[in-house]
């Protein structure tokens, strides 16, 4: 299975070209549209989403992702295969949290490149070719890097930070809950935010925090709009208060 | 063929999220997105649109259809069998409309629950490899229910309300239009509306109302926005004018 | 393969619901959707688009290309097969560069009408079974026509306008770049704009112009909102000034 996660927006034409180049080069391999409204040039943020969502899939899956605002420049291409899944990216920091969190990953520089390449659309010119190749089980056309050397190295195992507003307008932060004590209080802005089980533990138009569904602590307002009623917006600061 | 019929917005992760379940789980069966902006946490509104449009699809198709701001709470999970086709959804009212418009519907309360279950996307988690199982020729795993137990039933047959704004910006009601005498005029706040086949048949920036291609009354403006010169927004009222 | 291409809007239910009558009457061909945000109610605009983007696709494929604000008036439907790729299309322009860029292409008006056809969504109606006989290896099921009788004829072969913000709010012409010469400057507004090859080529927040993935040659900021630093719409005009 072929997974396409991309800041390339929900309508197109940029998803539908990588889907014809992947169905002219890999036409037996299902493609599934994880996301395509990742944090929009931003593969910081990107990188802590793109790492709790790939845990879901099973071995055999490759992620074609894409968050590139230097796309065209000197940033290298690179392949990574962590625990059976492989990942198709440009060299930016977007892998960088899922290969730190798993025990085993091997990466390739893609020495590679297209007869025609654009400046500005990888994706569909570089990317999605070298995705079609891994899905037929080729090895990645470039040489072996270690992990050390992609970018993002610095980043940390987790991010105090919003870095997704959902379409119910709840703010992710990049923050597993797991690593959270249970009765932790968030603090957005002004604004302090107790723990709940999930929105009907809270009453309507209560602000509160709550692991999400990927694992993430996520800021909500039940029946609201956390990004409006709480001043968020991808970036914001979150910070941990003392309990 | 499985449809999708969901309020979790036109960008991801959710839709993809549940389509990486249902490729692991039912990976022969195609999947089709039949919308992802139902009204927003309005299963009264999404109850209207769901049957019209429900209708339109061959026995065998399963729906899988979440519009549920009660998750995680007390409310069930259902599945109904109505004409041939099948439905999995949270038991708020989304299948009223469904249930009360066919001659003969058999519906269960789901007992079974996944070793995780989250406590906000069910839709995932419950939902999807239930839909996966009925693909598979199973029947839902839990208890026999009287259609009459399952919620709505307390909605009228059609809605005088704005249910659904599309693309173009036109307004549709939650009335079908052929329990509408053929002369009736709609009222939406001061305006009068009378109806017309199509938009070709009035003139370029005039409101009016017609059948739309799913058979619910819609409101719309030729060549205009009929949300914002009309003031509609989902939930207005649409008062039925004596002729 | 079946490529959509319309303004149906990133959300449904309308793709959807073609994408129903495709998986009933075409079930064995794989469905792209190539974009679902082409230019609004706007067939010209939307002409320059889908003439570079077709040329990315193989023989063979079929394209269904819905712009329509004429639906349900007195507009043909038409089909046309251009370099091995069909088209089916409401005759307003929509195919107008299509055809005049290719060498060969052949014409049909489309005669045949469903049992059944609604006065507003001839894309799930009547276009989208015409496809499907299409992708069985059908002749289009109507008379012939010389390319010459189709719309738009009239319109220039470049268009120096806006004709599509994308997600990143860079802002299309409906001009190929290799039309122009290397060193032009383009003006939008008072704005005069040089050309570079990408983004990482120009500083922080410049605005520029260049060639994208498409062939076109497309108004940008790097890092910034062209079409709200510049003041661009869809339609807005563009120079081109002598060098």
């Amino acid at each position: 299975m072929i997974v396409l996660f991309t800041d390339f927006g929900p309508a197109g034409p940029y998803v539908g070209q990588m889907r014809a180049v992947l169905a002219r080069d890999a036409p037996d391999v299902p493609v599934i549209e994880l996301m395509s409204d990742a944090p929009l040039c931003n593969p910081r943020a990107a990188a802590y989403f793109l790492a709790v969502l790939a845990g879901e899939f099973q071995a055999g899956s490759i992620f074609l992702a894409v968050v590139d605002p230097g796309v065209g420049g000197d940033r290298a291409a690179i392949a990574l295969e962590a625990d059976g899944r492989w990942f198709v990216v440009p060299d930016n920091g977007l892998l960088a949290l899922v290969a730190r969190r798993v025990a085993d990953a091997r990466c390739w520089r893609i020495d590679w490149r297209p007869k025609v390449l654009s400046g500005s659309f990888h994706g569909r010119d570089l990317f999605a070719p070298i995705v079609a190749r891994l899905a037929h089980g080729e090895n990645p056309p470039g040489e072996s890097l270690y992990g050390s050397e992609i970018a993002g190295g610095a980043w940390p195992d987790d991010l105090a930070e919003i870095i997704y507003l959902d379409h119910f307008d709840n703010a992710m932060t990049g923050m597993r809950a797991a690593t959270l004590a249970a009765d932790v209080r968030l603090a957005v802005g002004r604004r302090e935010l107790v723990r709940a089980r999930t929105f009907s533990n809270v009453p309507q138009g209560a602000a509160f925090w709550y692991e999400n569904a990927n694992g993430l602590a996520e800021v909500a307002v039940n029946g609201g709009r956390a990004d409006h009623e709480l001043g968020l917006s991808i970036g914001s600061d979150v910070r941990i208060l003392a309990t």
